[in-house]
């Protein structure tokens, strides 16, 4: 039997460049999925620096301008992971080029690009998703599993931090991740995005928001992002960071229940910790990036004096997507979330559907984003849904 | 050599006048204070109620009004253990008395009763101190010492959640510790005070804040505490409660520093959860309440390739207290945080000082609590020094 | 209702006698048993030293001789808490007197003097018991009660660990608790012998042992023990090293269930770290004394995919001793554990019977600890009945 | 550039067979070796099995008999993953062909079958290893850099355990891995066999031995290995174990360290729990397989009262091979021990030298396990040294 060929042109090389790649390199080992996909090219402006990605990363051809990947016939995928003042242009064109698309967080930089680019996907049929690859470890897939059971009852609270401390040092340069015409904003979109997006995914959607945002360091050497999330600075030149450091928020959801969140790049020690906990009238879970495997789950109904946290090591057959890997106990790491979140999106293709987070997800979170800037700035509770877009999302 | 002894009165005998009895007894064997306690007399309304509370929780005498522990010669401080209503009432006419006072937190249900109170004892000379015990942990106290001595340099964060489970069922009874009328807030003013004191000792002063608090369950069976955090209910009779069972609140402080926190008693499988986490420039600390011996703590100094929080089992002589007990290694407990505040309200008393905390932060503690309550009002957020009282404080 | 009064005369006042009397102290506080202690006597040979800790532990009179005591008619009950050298001399002269006796662990040097000081207190017919007091940790007392109610089911293993540092700096004197005529082996009787104490109270009686003993540090200054586990050097002389620093070894239990072993003063960065775990075919449990409040509990009837230990945080009613203290999360600490032997021990003498672990346990214990050296010397399995002493034993 | 081209045969494709084929498949993406793997061919007796295998695993061709790979130009590196009982004809016959080798552990089921394995490398000087894959996590050769700089100081102690629980099910099937003909052993060869070449990695040779070996369930319903650890019974037909379920031993290293060992597979609620602690003169250090990214450290140097283990999470550059990867708190798993083993081979493949381990390692450990074996049998300590066999090594 013959799989769907799904040829992918990439757009971008860096950080999330190696870990897609790398995803759609063993995405076919591990899973059956519908379709399978090929890494046909992938473009970045510098011929030299793209070159020798294609080469490292296996991707068969490269392009110098992302405009052909959407002209060539051999492309049907397009996956954007540059700086995120390119995602929606991008994202339209190549929706207008009937191309699928799956774009790197967050969506885009404002609710009304992620308006656009939500519309232009609708309008062109195609199929799209975005990369909040955190909802697929399989730990996350069991706690969506257990809250949509009935397990945890209503949902009273929800907690989430996303604690990094990679640009604690002032003299880490100032990158295209802290200047606001390139990434829109700092912690908040960069981990704050993700920290969201695993609250829509588990308790529902925001209802009301209000945060606080905040740029510690005011003042960086000019830089350049060198691999991973390392730097390096340019020379002596010094900029004004205008994203901020760190942002907290604090938010009322549909469904009532409260959430406090805080994303923060000045934590030391916590080199990318990515913590919940979600607490409900029958039961409550935790967990941790930094231990993604584990699942603590607390379960009121557990007989008296036998209750408390269980860590359960999501491993096993019953944890989504762990079963295609190796025996209980042998844990996998941070870049099987892409396999996860790809293997979906194989599927999504050859069944002519949209996985979540897909771009309304996108719209949605980007409105919360965007209603957290809003208060930050108003000092007020904002309201998620005016900002709600004219469109029909 | 004949050391000072001072005659304690204390009012009321519940859950935290057992901790207070105990603190009395157990201090002298622990510490070689400046002034020792003696169990005098205990005062609470239910002559049968008391009479057995004095025997068991070790008391020389009874009485049935307070008042009366305010006339008697042989009494030298005024211990006030009573539902929070009571307070501000009693420490004022213990102030005039001529009594030292301790008080349980929250010092006052308002800021104007706290000010009433830190006037009474500034105008009567007499030594005061309130419970905020948590301080009193070794490792908190060893947090505070690398702290004022800088070894985490400018403090970016604190993260303070207070989340426990006693009242999640519905069935739990209204008590005392959920009717305004008698305790002020919810889970507020019982337990994100201990947070909130926390981060006062720790981080500085508020600056501002802006708060959220929610009431989940609004009707409960009308009952009574019935020891430690049981209840039990009178009969079918429903009653509106009308505190929160849960608050969070976002701060700026005075330095600079940002604070997220979270108080509930719905955060199922937390029976006493009290955990905080602080980064600043230069290393970061973290505690938790149900692990209280241990301090988790990281520096940046460390060397490249061995950095990561070092679990601190603060049971050592370099740990504020813990000499005082068992060798390292052999932890204590709950019970001991009392122990220590009393050993430095028996120094105080002594010396004729008010250590900390004493009823300024208890004022200062009420205006922040205060201030999160009509933010959580008004939605907007509060300066807290513009609640500050006219008086001298 | 007038309470029994049992007059106790302590022999010894150091680390142990500290623990001891704080646990008279406060054991009518928290309980309600049968009789109540009252702290009559201490002995010491140093008059100095035995007056002051007589004030600072709280005891009526003192003596020079511990003979005296048991001449004395107001005392009840002798507690032994000398080096391990007097055990057997005091304990059965204090059977001779008609007195009950509680002994610091381990009971004896040899299975000998065990043997004497249980026929002793048979033929006395007082009651007796000896301080395992790590038995009395809430959350032992419920891993028991789990195991004898069949939770765990056939148990297949017990891996036992007791791990401390205190001596590893060889600059660390030569101290009673190192030299072999006082206290008869080292790790292994020190904190070996507690290990297998809870061993035998958890999974039964030991059928075969295999062991092995190290001294790593052979030559030390000579020195004493100045209260806890510290000590002081008497000048520059040095010392043999004649007991072990370290000992493991490996068992076979008599149902079958297999263990394994180790003691050491050694392990650096382990203060005080007493952990078992124990499999059976339904479940297993894990323990550790460095965080005493909490069981780990994994149930293999727990459903698929939610399998995992449970952290019990061992503070609720259901948990033994518990209730007698706090609210649930509010822990209690090492010092505990006394006091909840004690009860026992009070409950006992007004019962006329001696609850376990009593002389009979500490003979069986010695029985253990000697075939362990015997192996230790002999390169050999030991059976531990061939240990068996003649008597009625 | 061109790089050399290692044409890989592997014989077997199971749980093993997977994992090597991944990371053959990953190596290119993740390292930049000497040398490169191609998947050339596998073998496997079942013509259907061995088939599907080469598509899913991604294998260019195929045989049905493990002769012809030998006979293959084509083929430079033989990989063995078959059960035990095949390992020595398999890796003598490929030597002898001039082939490299590299082969599943344990490497032999007797010392006997070891030496002619390790003697016919030799004899061919191809180059050789054997694939103890926990060595290669990065927080364990971390540790070896810690140990190897000294520090740790004079090691004292190692403790370690491999605890599983797949088989506890009285009807799980005998399968191969517990028939002695194909596997050797049990729960030692198969996990006991990592843990000590761990032990021989990071504190040196065995001296001494005494082992315990046990058969918890004697008969089981027969049946084959289904994929994973997975297995299903063929009928109703019941087999004798002859293999351990769990072993334990004890060891003197030639250095004077202790060490205490225990493999079983019958430790409910421990999936695959691999977990060593090393203790050390100046430091101790803890790895857990189940949380293998991170390692736990004690330096002694660290100032007093903040002396404590620190939670290492080795994803760093400092880290060996972490730096392949993602960026610090990015976490790897169970299969990229594989990746960063072979990684090692290539390089020696290209340069001509076996990298540890080898099959001179794998002689060792033989000679470590069957002395266990002779010790369990005989109840004697036994000297490993006594069963080096006669030849050069």
């Amino acid at each position: 039997m013959h799989k769907n060929r799904i040829r992918v042109g990439m757009i971008g090389y860096k950080f999330m460049g190696k870990a897609h790649s790398h995803a759609y390199r063993d995405l076919p080992f591990f899973f059956d999925t519908e379709a399978v996909p090929v890494q046909q090219a992938v473009a970045g402006r510098d011929r030299i620096g793209v070159e020798k990605a294609a080469k490292q990363l296996g991707w068969a051809s490269f392009e110098t301008d992302w405009r052909r990947l959407l002209e060539r016939d051999d492309i049907d995928l397009i996956d954007i992971v540059t700086p995120n003042n390119l995602h929606a242009e991008i994202a339209v064109a190549a929706a207008e080029a009937g191309k699928h698309v799956v774009c790197e967080k967050p969506l885009a930089m404002t609710v009304d690009q992620a308006r656009r680019m939500a519309e232009a996907v609708h309008k062109a049929g195609t199929v799209h998703m975005f990369c909040h690859n955190y909802r697929f470890a399989p730990a996350v897939q069991f706690a969506k599993k257990l809250i949509d059971e009935g397990r945890l009852g209503r949902i009273y609270h929800i907690r989430g931090q996303y604690l990094q401390d990679w640009i604690m040092d002032p003299q880490f340069p100032l990158v295209w991740r802290q200047r606001k015409e390139m990434t829109g904003s700092g912690a908040l979109g960069d981990i704050g995005a993700h920290m969201l997006d695993l609250a829509r995914f588990l308790v529902g959607e925001f209802a009301d928001v209000v945060g606080m945002m905040e740029t510690f360091i005011k003042k960086r050497p000019v830089g350049e992002m060198s691999g991973g999330l390392n730097a390096r600075a340019d020379g002596g030149k010094m900029g004004d960071v205008d994203v901020d450091d760190a942002s907290a928020f604090m938010a009322r959801f549909e469904n009532g229940a409260l959430g406090v969140f805080e994303a923060t790049r000045f934590a030391g020690g916590n080199r990318n910790g990515n913590r919940f906990e979600i607490n409900g009238e029958k039961g409550s879970i935790r967990w941790d990036l930094e231990n993604m495997n584990d699942l603590e789950v607390y379960l009121e109904e557990d007989e008296a004096g036998l209750q408390g946290f269980r860590t359960v090591n999501c491993t096993e057959e019953e944890h989504p997507y762990a079963g295609a890997y190796w025996p209980p106990g042998h844990i996998i790491g941070y870049e099987h979330t892409f396999i996860n979140l790809f293997s979906e999106l194989m599927n999504g293709i050859a069944g002519g559907y949209s996985p979540s987070p897909n771009f309304e997800d996108g719209l949605r979170n980007q409105m919360v984003l965007e209603a957290v800037e809003k208060s930050a700035q108003s000092g007020k509770w904002i309201r998620v849904s005016d900002l709600k877009p004219v469109s029909h999302y």
